[in-house]
């Protein structure tokens, strides 16, 4: 196990009507930047909720609305201009992934003198930031409890992934019936995404054995949860089961101690910067094509453990075999159980034309990873995926 | 899954060498109690690093040594005194559960005006505390990462748990290099200690998927780890392993939005109430027989999980068979392979003269618990654990 630091501070409410508690907001002053995406809170009734219960303990509310489902710096930047104007006193995010990574870089750019890009490049340059709360609608990217936000700048066709431990929120409202209203879609698209973090984490060099059974718990649960979430959109141990995984899977939990960088994200990443697809299912597509190329005799214990603990493979079977069996049943999991489009032609992606300039810049995200990959080899796995 | 509160403030530092991140207790004052036991910590070598780093940081200390394995309310009670007189800033423990208890209490005490007893029978009338940090040298407890303290008065033949938002460490040490020189005696009850915590969140009448499977990833991680350490005191990475599962046991990962009660946890504090035997080795003799007196067509679905997920058992066989190798395995896994005590005769306990009066409180302590105990159950699983 590496040595690390680990620290989860962010206090969570999980529940139905959790909701009530944003009057804790109170403790952190007396303006608040409402931060949101495209309405389906206005519809939904949450956003009323919340409004009533900040307007109950006397915060004055600002709105920063219309944050895209990539979210961009643009509206970024509007936030923070709109913060240091203010002088708003912290951020409340409510809505998914995106909602709440918008909301944690204006939370940070606004105690940060030049432009709020700096951050998405270099998290490092993050020395303070404005209170974050959110209450989260979308069980997908883990956002809620942890330090990360991806930003994308669609005009230079970049999407960075950034990370600060002040950017932690301080408190965030976990209430599974608020997605009962997820699409399919979504729905599908935001469990992939959850995944994928866990694959990050499970797939590593360095053995972190509690880790790696914790991923295994994540990913049991997320294949249980998933199809029944899919099938029953109101069932509430599955939205439940898949909300407080989603958090886990990326807060730390099954990263510290053992992980490697990771190699699927900086790859999706690209395919969102350069096509605006949905990154959910740009994982999906991307994942099994990565793990066959991946699978080697090297790779083959921890694939074998995929197969026989996450799938229930029968352990006696050739260790190759169950490895295969394991990649296929993650293929037809997201594509047949999840009905996710199974190819990047699937998601609108026809050609192949950028492929050789997006692998160069995947490359560099995906340094020091599982299985390091060059350039010409995620420019393979594209290819494979399209 | 029921409505909970999640909130893991404190910050962990975990393996070699994090010691020297005790400067951060600048940050909380200019004076600290050292809370400590017998004196182990100065034969390691630990006592003169951890006080070189304090004086570093120009740190004023003062001592509450000689802390006992079921510390003792007088103890606690000196503790509060000192801060009181002192006006002391903060508390380090540097020990096991033991130390770390007894300073939480202190730490609360400090802020109280009555006689810390008040806050060990009733953990709600603590409202402040001073900051805590801890060192561990022991892993078993999780009280360094948790709300938790066990307090004993042994003039009344009283142990009881408290617990306390308050009372969770602002930053804990945890080193598993610290752990090399643990007995085999105190590797085996630490051991058992924390599967305990797990059992008592797993036996849980309320589902919670994904904490069943957490469960199960810290009793895999207990059950693979506790033989090497005891076989190999200086495997790193069972001592890392052993100290990280314990930790998460009992910190809320497993508990929030799951659990009943506990029930065996209250049943051993009677026998150590009584007996003052150690802690670990009580839980351990106590589990098989309560498992055995437990199991039933209503308890079976969840054993057989137990089973199946954690000892790896046939999932073809009957149920019911199932159940009982599991409890078998469990009986084996503490008093063959980690060689603990088997029954109470073997920890001293020659009579049942207690047993009726310990049965009673123990049945208090149990209320709301996975399978609701009457005293005459009680007194039934001390005398088939004689």
């Amino acid at each position: 196990m590496y040595n690390f630091m680990f620290h989860v501070p962010t206090k969570i409410y999980f529940g139905k009507g959790q909701i009530s508690h944003l009057e804790e907001l109170k403790e952190s002053g007396r303006s608040v930047l409402l931060v949101y995406g495209g309405g389906s809170i206005k519809r939904s009734g949450i956003y009323n909720t919340a409004l009533q219960i900040l307007k109950d303990v006397d915060l004055q509310v600002f709105e920063l609305p219309g944050v895209e489902p990539n979210p961009r710096i643009e509206t970024v930047r509007k936030g923070v201009t709109m913060c240091k104007n203010e002088d708003i006193d912290m951020v409340l995010a409510i809505g998914g992934g995106s909602t709440i990574d918008c909301a944690k870089v204006v939370a940070a750019g606004a105690k940060y003198d030049g432009d709020p890009w700096d951050l998405v490049l270099d998290g490092s340059l993050v020395k303070d930031a404005l209170p974050i709360y959110t209450v989260l609608t979308l069980a997908a990217t883990g956002s809620e409890m942890d330090c990360f936000a991806v930003i994308s700048d669609l005009t230079k066709n970049e999407k960075w992934g950034t990370g600060s431990e002040y950017m932690k929120p301080t408190m965030s409202v976990l209430d599974p019936t608020y997605t009962y209203t997820v699409s399919p879609k979504q729905t599908a698209a935001g469990t992939a995404d959850m995944m994928s973090h866990t694959f990050e984490n499970y797939f590593t060099k360095q053995e972190g054995y509690l880790q790696a059974r914790f991923c295994e718990s994540l990913l049991e649960t997320m294949i249980h949860y998933g199809p029944i979430a899919l099938e029953k959109p109101d069932d509430y141990e599955a939205r439940a089961n898949l909300m407080w995984a989603g958090s886990h899977a990326i807060n730390g939990l099954v990263s510290e101690g053992s992980a490697d960088a990771w190699c699927v994200h900086p790859m999706e990443h690209e395919l969102s910067a350069f096509y605006d697809i949905t990154h959910g299912q740009g994982l999906a597509i991307l994942t099994p094509v990565w793990m066959e190329y991946v699978l080697s005799e090297e790779t083959l214990p921890r694939f074998k453990e995929y197969g026989v603990n996450v799938w229930h493979l029968d352990p006696n079977q050739d260790a190759m075999q169950i490895a295969k069996q394991a990649i296929e049943k993650t293929r037809e999991f997201f594509f047949t159980t999840m009905k996710m489009p199974a190819n990047l032609r699937a998601v609108g992606i026809t050609d192949d034309r950028y492929f050789k300039k997006m692998a160069e810049k995947a490359a560099a995200g995906s340094k020091g990873s599982y299985v390091p990959l060059q350039p010409a080899d995620i420019e393979e796995i594209y290819r494979r995926a399209l």
